[in-house]
């Protein structure tokens, strides 16, 4: 972040035909995001939206309320424009990406939706590793290479998106390790267990973490509990505040790969903004662990970037009040310091 | 409401493809504004904001950081474009119009601002009634008379918006007066007062009430303790309720006019959407006494209808994603009860 940058911001808001503080975080986004795109105009237009994909080989233990089969299926939702994010997509004139990194059914060939396959499913994290240094490295590539089209196209704010039945449990295993939490604390419904599903859930991270051991670097962490699409997220986010492209944190799933990122450079913290709280109960503490506080808190718990979409029209309000307002000296209005 | 529309937009919302119920708070919206407007397609396009503008006598007791004059100046900042609202109404491609009712500061003619002046400003409410009953008729009609032309321009959604010095001193003597509550309960900084500043506001408040005594007959408080723009947005509430528009509702001020629309019609309510929660501390008390839970909680505290105007994109977003998202069946997307 740029401190010039940030000061003229915060004289700005000062400035402008408002009581000072009035508009509340809406200041502090103008100000956060002139400081890290170092302008005078902060904006977040071209949006990128790119979702990643990948199937995991802890479904075979019986953990999401949905068949594995949907991963695919969904990506051809995505494509064909009928998918929650399709939609706020389209709405928000953000383009789109899709990135299957592995799925076990299969993907025809599709508009939008490229094909970075790297094996059909992770392993099963209960018994063992997820993934193979060589995986982790792929998709830690795959991300990367998206932040890098993210930033060829000139896009101002990026948002990364997940898809994987299973990956809550992976998200879950991830974080207990992260932060040495018990797998109570972090396991929830995803897509609608119940609560004997939640509590067989919880076994299988158990399994997975006594597995594991109390290893916390973060790329060891990501090839004992990841996914494909987690792991392609922490690259993705790495590479985009490496590029100078603030992100735009969803829920549960992108803020555990954020988790990794932070784990793995502290000074990533700084590109990050956070888009929601889920309703999936461990993202609060994940959340905490980044000390974030997210813009919106409507229940939204469905992955896909969704929640993160929602809130792109907050920061594009944020820029349009800083950037277009008047001040007081321009628009004649008598300040609170010349109160007759 | 239609409760037929209800059910079928609750059904709809369990066939898109997502977990149920993944959408939160954006599917209750979807429904509700789908029994509200009778339709299968909810929409609040086109939106309006109108803004009502007028001067409290009240400010000769030294309530508000802003010099009075504020008030005429703003109406020209908003009809110049430098203002919050103007900003946030052209960057959602919403109408938006400012009836005066009355200011201290002269204002000239100008495009976008209907003159409908009661009285330079009403009367100090805390040593006499602020309205007379004629102008308390003239200021609901005003706000009646913009929700009619909102309704003749086919709008779908209304915000009301508040402008004037001294405003939060009324709209906390009209609450306390209505929930029976003290003067230190509902009483805050309004665009920026000290502690000092507070505890004169709260005696000024506290002297209005002695002097109002136990009415709570909803045009009673109102002529008591009221103020033409909070008046006028009453009656804009009730007239696009009786006119079949749903309410966004902004802040502090905007909540007490909706509380006193409420008083006079309960089924009022049921069309009111809350927009946020502002940093002006009695909002809170307002809100849960119109059991309301608003969709943003991000610090602001302006007024003109701001927080309501940054609230659209949700009900936007809702509608979009109850409207254009794929079925299971549609999308060939294999739903939670076929779980192989």
């Amino acid at each position: 972040p740029d401190t010039l940058r940030i000061r003229q911001a915060t004289d700005r808001q000062q400035a402008l035909t408002k009581p000072p503080g009035s508009l509340g975080r809406l200041e502090q986004l103008a100000v956060q995001l002139a400081g890290l795109q170092k302008t005078e105009q902060p904006t977040v237009d071209p949006v990128r939206i790119t979702v990643f994909a990948g199937d995991h080989g802890v479904c075979e233990e019986g953990v999401s309320a949905f068949p594995q089969e949907v991963t695919a299926q969904m990506i051809a939702n995505f494509a064909g424009g009928g998918a929650a994010i399709s939609v706020l997509a389209k709405q928000l004139d953000a383009s789109l990406e899709v990135v299957n990194l592995g799925t076990v059914g299969e993907v025809p060939e599709l508009p939008g939706v490229r094909d970075e396959q790297i094996a059909p499913a992770t392993a099963n994290l209960a018994v063992t590793n997820a993934m193979t240094e060589d995986q982790v490295c792929a998709a830690l590539a795959s991300g990367d290479a998206a932040a890098e089209r993210a930033a060829d196209a000139g896009c101002r704010l990026f948002i990364g998106g997940d898809m994987g039945i299973g990956n809550t449990t992976s998200a879950a295993a991830l974080a207990c390790a992260l932060l040495n939490q018990s797998p109570e604390s972090l396991v929830g419904p995803g897509t609608g267990l119940d609560t004997a599903g939640i509590s067989r859930k919880s076994q299988v991270v158990d399994r997975a973490l006594k597995r594991h051991g109390d290893n916390t670097d973060p790329l060891t962490v990501l090839a004992s509990l990841g996914g494909f699409e987690i792991a392609a997220l922490t690259g993705a986010i790495l590479g985009c505040a490496a590029r100078g492209i603030p992100v735009l944190v969803d829920g549960y799933i992108v803020s555990v790969a954020a988790l990794l990122g932070v784990f793995q450079q502290p000074a990533l913290r700084d590109w990050l903004l956070f888009a929601h709280r889920s309703a999936e109960p461990g993202h609060a503490r994940v959340l905490e662990a980044l000390d974030a506080k997210p813009l919106l808190d409507l229940g939204m718990r469905l992955g896909e970037g969704s929640g993160a979409a929602v809130a792109v029209p907050l920061l594009r309000a944020a820029c349009a009040l800083h950037n277009n307002m008047a001040s007081f000296a321009d628009a004649g209005v008598s300040n609170k310091d010349t109160a007759s």
